[in-house]
């Protein structure tokens, strides 16, 4: 038995997963470890989903309701969702089967802001949580938890849960012990302040406390982490790359940011990496991370000596940089913080930084509203996530998109945004490879030329056209001129016809 | 020469607005003060319109760029508006000839969150802000400013401004020195936490310090704020009053909610003011306010021994209360606190506090997106002003309207947005005169019933006939189902018929 259960009573209660699937039952609210692919169970979710297998069949009901940090990978989230284990799931995911679940109407799927799903569950807004299912890198001799490659809402979800299962996984290096600042905000009404005033501060500990009478389960593994290679950086995303570097060097050269002051949020994907490899030939210095995911280019970035400390709630790396980080987590250490994304989500801290907040997006409009989760209204991709809790709270908040998707049959600049999770009074700027759209402190109306011109040249006409026909005529108000009967034109063609071009 | 001016320097800069106006210059970006009504400049706003009158008369460009705290009065915004002396707004306004300017399209208006614009000017974000023209109850022997009866973006304009015109009323209550508490974070990159653990907490100084030398004339005034009264409680307000009581009363039964620890965030007008007026009967008890308006009703549960403080950053109150506090505002001083905006609406401190936020609406959709800000998408009526601070921040954000208005014409249940101010992430519950619906935890196609249960009987049939037609059919996707060929028909029957009926 390995020795990364130092707790007698803990060892004691080692067991398969296929035993201790018994204390999962029909209906359980259930939380478990995973953020992008990182720290999720390995071996319950396969467990699950042969059980609910075994009941189906059996012609009993069987499904849990599932929380997590955010998505997890095809050996979890997709196991479960193929097996019809799961009746509900939140608050973020990316496992194409889960997907498919999920448009098809089978799972009921609350897409919640990242920083917000611990409070609720800590605060009842979904009643008891029955399991809690967290992975760990070693169980302490007191008990303690200490989390593996990801934080996310594991203090939450195993201060809340009746029962507790532990995966104690021993591919997750065991100098990862030191990376996590395991901090909880009191409970209401004795909440205090976060006492982070830069990224690279530590406030707690690098344990998770728990009640160990609650524990009924312990399983070892030894699986490896859900880890995608990225594509090599291609000629439209370095050119977004090359914008947004653009805009920052117009922020230092009208004062509003220092070579020496950049506190960088990022989301995940090809274009953020490109970023970041601009970033090393810049002249920005001792950048800092205030995220939720540690990137490759991140770590490049600490390599190089241009980036002093990344803090987040998980990793995100590829098979290559996983393997890195694993036989060098006693280094990195040292520059890397994660935390629960309870706080590395936290609009206290987030807005505290000053950071630039960088997401990615599936459409703005003309006058700056960001659509992050369904496609054409209605098709949800993956969710919210974090990119609402650092836009709304960031001193700065951009985003990078292409400006077309699947061959230019998608334009990312529409008429009408067609669900709507970042409104015009939160979006800041919206770069494309044909440029930067910064639209802080304009009129609704200043900001159609600026959005129109980093369209894509096939759909600026249409853009226009639009714009002329809501401005035009006898049409009365022109606050947000619109004109309702064609505002979705775009996505009704794409329905329709398979491009927004009709 | 009144005594309300203590500083000698100051003193010496006294002259009319008449005068002064010539140090508000065609172009000028102006701050003034003053939030709902309170505490805006009395003489200068009419001076800049009579300027510019004689200027265009002339045939010479007039007009600046106007930044306030919230909204001000008709001899103020509707003066300038009137003479078209503005060619800028943010960030909320309401009045009438404002409006109508705005939409138009005569008037650039950015809608800017509350808690932001402060930190937009200071960093620049608008360009050089030129004139700041303060309403102050005092200057004091060293040039400190005690503000009026509001706090607003004061300290940034102060502070970023090349100029500064006080206008000294004496009007305003000398006993209002001691009721505001005046502290701000530091610039970047030295913020700091705000130390305010409730909304009872003192933190700062009770005037606010300027750079003297920056001051270019002081002006006295005598003149009340914009107090308007308040409509009777009418059925409609009190039901949805009551709706509203039910909730806090549910909240309280779940265990998420205590009678001894209620904290109050609430919009302005008469369903709040019922809904206070519900509260002096109810079984809560030292309820706090962590708002940015002072009420009547806020007053009444202070006279009463229900609310122990409110915290806000103006007053707003009807003509009778208005006198009250000017005559007690030494007695009301010790349970009313007003603080700039950039702390009385701060993310950090909101949530903090888990108050519970209530705010008014245009219209909410089948999903539980809320539209505060534009009829039918594109008529701008006053702004998202605070709403959007407290219920991204809130511990429950909840939002409380009347089913229907314009006798009927309007529903304010819809099928799809025509503008989205609050995303469907946000929104926690919406409350009419026909019940509360409650839509945490819950995914989109869950919150349909319930939405539709709140709406106007006379609507509920053409609700359901569209999520019957957005989920009926081929329709592939059904995370968010939506028709988006009839999404807006409820609004282009306003447009086109004049009632959303048809």
């Amino acid at each position: 038995m390995s020795d990364r259960i130092a707790n007698a009573a803990l060892r004691s209660k080692v067991m398969t997963a296929e035993e201790a699937v018994q204390f999962v039952n029909n209906g359980d609210k259930v939380g478990i470890s995973g953020f992008t692919g990182a720290g999720y169970p390995k071996a319950m979710p396969e467990a699950i989903a042969e059980r609910a297998k075994a009941e189906h069949a059996k012609g009993n009901d069987y499904a849990i309701e599932l929380f997590t940090g955010a998505s997890t990978a095809d050996n979890c989230d997709g196991v479960m969702a193929e097996a019809d284990a799961i009746s509900f799931r939140t608050p973020y995911q990316s496992d194409p089967v889960m997907r498919n679940k999920i448009n098809a109407g089978k799972i009921r799927y609350a897409d919640i802001h990242l920083s917000h799903l611990g409070q609720m569950v800590e605060e009842g807004f979904f009643g008891q949580m029955n399991v809690a299912i967290v992975e760990a890198t070693r169980i302490t001799e007191d008990g303690n938890i200490v989390p593996s490659s990801s934080v996310g809402n594991n203090v939450e979800f195993l201060r809340a849960a009746e029962r507790i299962i532990i995966e104690v996984n021993s591919w997750q290096s065991e100098d990862l012990e030191g990376m996590h600042d395991i901090w909880t905000v009191p409970a209401l009404p004795n909440r205090v302040a976060i006492p982070i005033n830069n990224a690279g501060d530590r406030i707690g500990k690098t344990y998770i406390e728990i009640d160990t009478d609650k524990v009924v389960a312990v399983i070892e593994t030894d699986a490896p982490d859900r880890n995608a290679p990225f594509k090599p950086v291609d000629e439209v995303s370095q050119k977004i790359a090359g914008n947004f570097l653009d805009f920052l060097e117009g922020e230092v050269a009208a004062g509003r940011l220092s070579y020496d002051g950049y506190v960088m949020q990022s989301g995940v994907g090809n274009v953020p990496n490109a970023v970041m490899a601009g970033l090393l030939d810049s002249k920005f210095e001792n950048i800092q991370a205030y995220t939720e995911v540690i990137q490759d280019g991140m770590v490049d970035l600490i390599d190089a000596g241009k980036m002093t400390v990344a803090s987040a709630t998980s990793f995100s790396l590829s098979p290559e940089y996983a393997e890195k980080m694993n036989a060098e987590a006693k280094k990195y250490r040292e520059s890397i913080i994660l935390r629960p994304q309870s706080i590395s989500n936290h609009p206290e801290v987030i807005r505290r930084t000053g950071l630039i907040a960088t997401n990615g997006l599936i459409e703005a409009d003309i006058y700056g509203n960001v659509n992050s989760t369904n496609v054409a209204g209605t098709r949800m991709m993956n969710g919210i996530g974090g990119s609402g809790d650092f836009t709304r709270n960031g001193y700065i908040s951009s985003f990078i998109t292409p400006s077309i998707a699947k061959d230019g049959a998608i334009s990312a600049i529409v008429p009408f945004a067609s669900h709507i999770d970042h409104t015009e009074h939160d979006v800041m700027v919206v770069i494309s490879e044909y440029g930067y759209a910064d639209l802080r402190g304009l009129a609704p109306r200043a900001r159609v030329e600026k959005m129109i011109s980093i369209a894509h040249p096939d759909y600026r006409p249409a853009l226009q056209e639009y714009y002329d026909r809501a401005t035009s005529g006898d049409k009365a108000f022109l606050q947000t001129p619109h004109d309702l009967a064609t505002a979705f034109d775009f996505h009704r063609n794409l329905v329709e016809k398979g491009s927004m071009k009709g």
